[in-house]
């Protein structure tokens, strides 16, 4: 079997895009699609996160059009992203998946189960928002800060991006960055500035004021977990309250001294608290 | 080995105070001290949560002063009652607990953390609030309605504070119902007029609003786990939020469609998630 640093990349075309994937971990019934962050690709996952759940279910990373290998251009929609992201899970003939979606993969995960709510069984959404969320129209002057600002090694950027400033948070924010780098061969190149531009471009539209910006939310009656740290800058924390009240059938999980990337920050509590809602008959019942 | 429904009632006396109790489970280092509602007594606990806990720890259920068979007065203050609970631990010769507080046992539960820090391991806190929290001091208005309202049966009373409206959930609270009434036995009188008179004047001056209301959380630095319902019209559901973002060491659940008594809704997936957090060494790795 193989896994998050073994796992060959393979391709799959549709809607006339060559997406890249892996997949790896225990085949089962729904496996779980793993949706990345902005100029995130396959090599930006927690190999302590996806190695977690390849225990118990079958795992699939991918890079969405136009991100990294996969062909195409990045739409300036999330629709688009999400229209693009069925084709790739209809291409690999599943009938039914979990998603999970981080940060604006979170917005495009969204997508996928509004589009195609029959091919969706549960899902999970970490470090994401709303339409037209707390200040996710402009970017909060935090994560602009952080975006805009250079730093000698890119990973600096990550460290300020997914930890917070505490020891204990940068600390475990070290140790990702190692278990990252684990796989060395066959790695993603990173985004370009034109995909990265395109994100942009999408997370404006989405984030744009609008009247009862939040009644699309009850067309989602997939059982949902909504995860988030307890201090995140990028996508402030409070979306994460807003999505769960907003879901017809939601589940909220915070984690304490923990910014956007709480999932990198606590790996294995993160891969239990989502086993034991994916594996249970009822999601509600352990 | 005795259980909720078998569990005899017993009694110690501390601070000039008879304390009535019950204890079973398995023991082990830390047992788990169980703080009661509002007007509620050992009988109100649902046997599906405190035996699922008894399985893997030891659970102690008592009365504090002046509640149904505990000799003494009810104190007009939180802090008044987080003594009696102290005295009553300590009256056992426990070294060292973890507290679990219901709604204004979750008051008391933090009194006894801020007073006594080196008695306390872990804090769970269950449909509850800050000092100063949200609608806190008069009582929230479908609170009021519910509390004051007459009914056919006293049971009717506790489907309205604890669940929410919706079938699925009036459905769980009539199963907790009958849970409830398990105990056939040597159950609690009720609590009379003048105990909930002083739990209502105590309720008033814990909501007051104060200048820098929240600041107090940051000394209660013991890993604590904050459990709500989605909609808790009794202490709303945001208190529960803003006690995790306040708390230096917080974890936050919210579960769906959902009310008060979450904890009576979800029995097992609750002490799945309780049960996570105080097992692991360190509660923040699964």
């Amino acid at each position: 079997m193989t896994n998050h640093q073994t796992a060959p990349t393979q391709y799959v075309e549709a809607n006339g895009i060559r997406f890249a994937y892996r997949r790896f971990g225990k085949a089962g019934d729904a496996p779980l699609i793993f949706n990345m962050h902005f100029m995130g690709t396959m090599d930006h996952w927690d190999p302590a996160v996806t190695d977690g759940f390849a225990k118990e279910r079958e795992v699939i990373l991918f890079d969405n059009a136009g991100v990294s290998r996969s062909s195409g251009d990045v739409p300036d929609s999330f629709a688009g992203m999400g229209a693009n992201a069925i084709a790739f899970v209809k291409a690999l003939r599943l009938k039914q998946v979990d998603v999970l979606g981080f940060s604006i993969g979170g917005l495009v995960a969204q997508e996928i189960t509004l589009q195609a709510p029959h091919l969706v069984r549960r899902l999970v959404l970490v470090g994401t928002g709303p339409r037209s969320g707390d200040s996710m129209d402009t970017g909060t002057p935090e994560g602009n800060q952080i975006f805009g600002a250079t730093y000698e090694h890119p990973d600096d950027l990550w460290l300020r991006v997914h930890f917070t400033p505490s020891e204990v948070s940068q600390a475990a924010g070290r140790k990702f960055l190692k278990r990252f780098r684990l796989r060395t061969k066959d790695r993603d190149p990173e985004v370009n500035e034109k995909a990265a531009l395109a994100q942009r471009t999408a997370i404006a539209k989405w984030g744009a004021k609008r009247e009862h910006a939040w009644d699309y939310l009850k067309d989602i009656k997939q059982p949902t977990l909504v995860v988030n740290g307890s201090n995140d800058v990028i996508i402030y924390t409070i979306n994460s309250y807003i999505l769960e009240q907003n879901l017809p059938n939601a589940q909220l999980i915070i984690y304490p001294d923990s910014a956007h990337g709480s999932l990198y920050q606590y790996p294995e509590l993160f891969v239990r608290h989502v086993s034991v809602f994916l594996s249970a008959a009822d999601p509600w019942t352990a």
